[in-house]
């Protein structure tokens, strides 16, 4: 059931070529504010700006011919639709992409430009699923879900694969938890190429559904979404959560200020912009930073895409 | 008179165990978008957030061990007094630090987190020359001029020197110009390790005193410094003034919104935080985009210390 070590080295050389090995980047300010020895995986310099773009890749590598010539399909408003979309153009293969109406004009002109075929849907999630399914009647084409599907989540699990390549004696690696499919990734690579190191989820104590699925072992869902971290608003699935079950150590949950103080440390200190979601795992390590004191920490920044005139300072 | 190519070489090995040899970023949209091939040397990502750290370091490491002993001083409101500071408690020596008492009070924590000893003065470039002086009468303080020594601008011709290491056969290297301590030793680099490269000066109309002085051929000075780009409010110098008059071969004038629309195009295409200074630069090379096709451009983004709260998108 668990993803085995095999098929996570098959799954990052299967997308070495259409994927930057993104930089890591230190700070020795941050280290000494923080008290712990942090490495940062930039994944906001990845194509498109996300690691997204690693699962996507994964998951279209891994069609037939047949299904490949039918194109993939997706529901998503965020990251996964420009992944999915850009993906799709590097492989010569067609994306449609499901989104709701309602969706700001800048990301339906970011899906268009990576060569996305837009539909429109209502925005409940019924109605875009029913889209979905309509247009892989019509076409053909494979669904390729944003965070609960096996080719996504190997995907996904190169980038930390990518860190203890150079950084094998991490004492843990922190993402951020929206989908789980990050956190899930992860924890695979963590298990396989870690030694003694253990996989942390930073989550909006605002969305705190992840938590509160690990407490009580089965998928929990959000009853409002007031984060600014936009793109943890979803929740587990069952591909994913099994795999958080059982490799992920814990979940720590952050308070709104606390993601915004993380974010504009990041962006004064590193010098680099990240989206509000990236900052929740640099967050949740600040929160209970004298537990991490003198330790080696990881973190994926997830992602880059962020409205410049809407920033939360 | 002009420096030679042995004391830039000797300036490289000076400075290298104290600064980082900061990344270059590509884009391919960018590449795109400016039909130029990009290479963005990152100084933001320098240690205090700029080149500076560069040129303050190699003035510091090229005094004698009695004038370490009493310090040096400098006047600046901006980059050079964090960098100076923090070069100087790098080498544990003393730093002063005029500063004019109307300077932002983030700017005087910044010099005071980096060890610098700040004393205030009146905000006329005569009353802080006349408070520098008298620093340097107490206590001996060699005075190191943030854009106008030698050593400095050795120290600044590392940057584009890391630079033509990874990329020999770069057509242009692009700098923003201001007290022109940067562009002197760019131009320096392009000179001895360029082949068949050209440096070119991007500056904002709204204070082109730089543009202006090639043509006269002598110094100018700007009349107001109505610019977001306040890096580069200042005006040459009698010992950088001969070098750029020498070996760079044009400076680009660019508006304000030329400038802002360089900087977002930065932020978000390779999600790194840069100064509108820095922006300068690659506002220039847009500018004239017709003229640069198809061809290797070096820009020099020269720092990221910027007020978050401020921005202009």
């Amino acid at each position: 059931m668990i993803p085995t070590k095999e098929e996570v080295e098959a799954a990052c050389e299967r997308v070495k070529p259409y994927v930057h090995n993104v930089p890591i980047l230190k700070s020795s300010f941050l280290n000494e504010f923080s008290g712990a020895e942090i490495f940062f995986k930039c994944e906001n310099f990845q194509k498109m700006g996300a690691f997204k773009m690693r699962g996507a890749t994964n998951a279209i590598l891994q069609l037939s011919e047949a299904q490949k010539k039918a194109g993939v399909v997706t529901h998503s408003s965020g990251n996964f639709a420009q992944a999915l979309s850009l993906a799709a153009k590097n492989l010569g293969v067609k994306a449609y992409i499901v989104m709701p109406e309602n969706a700001p004009q800048v990301k339906k002109e970011a899906v268009k430009g990576y060569g996305g075929i837009i539909t429109e849907s209502a925005s409940t999630p019924i109605a875009r699923q029913q889209e979905a399914a309509q247009i892989q009647k019509e076409t053909g084409a494979t669904f390729i879900h944003p965070s609960n599907d096996r080719n996504v989540i190997l995907g996904n699990a190169t980038s930390a694969a990518e860190l203890f390549q150079t950084h094998p004696d991490l004492h843990y690696v922190f993402t951020p938890v929206g989908g789980g499919g990050l956190i899930a990734g992860t924890a695979l690579s963590v298990k396989y190429f870690g030694t003694n190191c253990k996989t942390i989820g930073g989550e909006p104590i605002e969305v705190d559904d992840a938590f509160r699925s690990l407490k009580s072992g089965k998928i929990e869902f959000n009853e409002t979404t007031n984060t600014i971290a936009d793109g943890l608003k979803t929740f587990l699935g069952g591909v994913n959560f099994p795999i958080i079950k059982k490799l992920v150590s814990e979940i720590i949950s952050v308070e709104e200020t606390e993601i915004i103080s993380a974010m504009k440390l990041i962006w004064q200190r590193l010098k680099i912009v990240v989206e509000p979601s990236s900052a929740v795992a640099f967050a949740a390590l600040l929160r209970e930073k004298e537990r991490f004191k003198n330790k080696k920490v990881g973190i994926i920044l997830s992602g880059g895409n962020v409205d410049l005139k809407n920033l939360p300072f």
